[in-house]
C-alpha cells in the first residue's frame, strides 16, 4: 500500500487530482501544492502556526461582504496584485497598475474638456496627454475612464450616505482624431485601505501604515487593442515611496505643474484650473 | 525614489513590514511571500487565474461558520495539514494524524473494559493495547481520548437533530498500572468530507473523490509527555490507499482479527465483542 511521509506526501496530493497532462489547471494546482509544501517543510510550520494561517484567512472571509473583498485587500498589501499587474503588462504599453476597489463600469460619458470637480475643495489642475500605439501613432476614439478621490482622499461612492453621487469624480472621454484627452479635476489627496480587519491586523503586526499615495485610476480602452488598467502618481508627495498596495512605478509618475502654454495646446474647457499634468498612454495590440 | 518591477516588488514587500530581525514572524512573512511571488512569476499568472484564486477563498469564507471551517477543509484535501501532523510527530512517538472537525474537548470519563456502541449495529471490536514511552515503559495514568464515527460512517454529533447525544462514541479512558487500555465499540465505516462548498467543487475539477477511509480518533496524553493527536486505520478497507485528507500512515494501520486469547488478557468487558484489534501508542517526552 501507499506510504507517506513529509516528503512522498507532496506527490501524493498531486497525483490524487487528475488532471489533463499538461493543463493550465495542472502546472497550477502542482505548483501552488509543491510552494506550499515547501514553504511548510522549509520552516516547520507547527500546528498553532498552521491554524493561525487558517484562522487568518477565515477572518478575512467572515469581514468580507460583496462591497468588501478584503482577500484582494491581503492581496494588495502583499504584492501579489502588483505583480499579476506588472507581469501582465505588455511589451511597449503603458505599465498596469491596482484597479482598487472602487471602479464602476457604466460611469458617465463626459465631453473632452469637462470638469469633473463640481466646485469640490482643492487644487483644480488640467489633465491631459495621447492615447498611442507604441510607434506614437494617435489612437482616435480610444476611450479614458477615469475614477478617483477628492481633495481629502474620499471616493464620492464611500459617502453615499452623505448625499454624495456615486457617479461624481468618475466618467469617460473619447480621444480626439489626435488620440488627446483632457479634462479639469481636482488634484486626489492620499487616503487609507481598510485596516479594521484582519489585513489591519497584519500591517499592524508589521509595523505598517495603511496609505495609499495619491493617484488616479484609469481604464484605457480602443477597439483594436489591449486594454489596460493603471493608476497616474505625482513627483514628490507623500508616500510615493510607500504605497501600502505597490502600486507605483517610475513609468507612472507625473508632474503637476503652473500653467504653461495653455493657449496653444487649443482646449476648449469647461473651467480654468490652477495647475496641469500631462500623461501620455500607450496601448499594445490585443493578442 | 523607489523603483518596483516584477523583480524588486519581492523585495519591497518584505521590506514594508519591519519586523524584528530574525524573528519567527520575519521568517514565516518572508518564506511565504516568496513562494507566493515565485509562484505567481513562474507561471505568469493572468488577471482571470489571480481573481480565480480570491473569490475562491472569498466562497470558502462565505460558507464558513463557527460550525464549519472550510480552510481547514481545504488544507486537508491539499496535504497541508498531514504535513503539519508529519512535520510535527517527535521522534520515536507514534505519528500524527488529522484531528478532523469532530474533536469534543469535554468528552465522558469512562470506566475500562465500557462499551461505546450502545447496540449500535455493525461489527463490535474490542479495541486495545498499550501507552508507553520509546523505550516500551508502560505509562500509568496515560489518558486515551477518543471519537468515532458509527457503523454506517456518521458521527452522533451530525445528527444531534435526529436524536443523538453529541457525545456518544466518544470517552477517555484512563490506562492503568500496565499503561493498557481496552473497551469495546462498533467498527466505523468511512465517510465523506463535506462536498457541497467550494472544496467540493475543487474536488470535482480534479476528479477526485471525498471518501475519508474508515478510523478511530485519538489524543493520548501523559502528565510528562508531549500529546498525540492521530488515527487508527484499518487493513484492507475501502479508501485505505485514497483517503480524501492523506491521513493513513503505513505505521497506524491496524489488523482486525477473530476473537482469541481474549480470556488470557484478563479484561472486564462490559460487552462481548465479535473481533479484536490491537494499536500501542508510544509518546514521547514533552518539549
Amino acid at each position: 500500500m501507499r506510504d507517506i511521509n513529509q516528503f512522498t506526501v507532496t506527490q501524493a496530493v498531486k497525483d490524487s487530482f487528475k488532471t489533463e497532462p499538461g493543463s493550465r489547471f495542472e502546472q497550477l494546482l502542482h505548483g501552488f501544492i509543491d510552494h506550499l509544501h515547501d514553504f511548510t517543510r522549509e520552516h516547520s510550520l507547527t500546528h498553532e502556526e498552521w491554524m493561525g494561517v487558517l484562522n487568518f484567512l477565515y477572518d478575512c472571509g467572515q469581514i468580507s461582504t460583496p462591497e468588501r473583498h478584503e482577500f484582494i485587500l491581503l492581496s494588495d498589501v502583499i504584492g501579489f496584485s502588483a505583480l499579476v499587474d506588472m507581469i501582465n503588462t505588455k511589451g511597449g504599453a503603458t505599465e498596469g497598475s491596482n484597479l482598487g476597489p472602487f471602479y464602476l463600469d457604466n460611469a458617465p460619458e463626459k465631453k473632452l474638456g469637462a470638469d469633473l470637480a463640481d466646485d469640490r475643495d482643492g487644487v483644480s489642475v488640467l489633465v491631459f496627454g495621447k492615447v498611442t500605439d507604441s510607434l506614437h501613432k494617435p489612437l482616435a476614439g480610444a476611450v479614458v475612464d477615469t475614477w478617483q478621490a477628492d481633495g481629502s482622499g474620499t471616493y464620492p461612492i464611500q459617502e453615499q450616505d452623505q448625499g454624495q453621487d456615486k457617479y461624481d469624480l468618475r466618467g469617460k472621454f473619447t480621444c480626439d482624431d489626435q488620440g488627446r484627452y483632457y479634462y479639469t479635476t481636482v488634484l486626489p489627496k492620499p487616503y487609507t485601505v481598510p485596516y479594521d480587519g484582519p489585513v489591519g491586523d497584519l500591517l499592524r503586526a508589521g509595523n505598517r501604515h495603511a496609505w495609499r499615495t495619491a493617484h488616479l485610476h484609469y481604464i484605457i480602452r480602443h477597439p483594436h487593442m489591449s486594454a489596460i488598467t493603471t493608476e497616474i502618481f505625482f513627483e514628490n508627495t507623500d508616500y510615493i515611496d510607500q504605497d501600502a498596495v505597490f502600486g507605483v512605478r517610475k513609468s507612472l509618475i507625473a508632474k503637476v505643474r503652473p500653467l504653461k502654454g495653455l493657449d496653444e495646446l487649443g482646449f476648449e474647457l469647461e473651467k480654468t484650473p490652477d495647475a496641469m499634468c500631462e500623461f501620455d498612454f500607450v496601448l499594445a495590440p490585443e493578442g
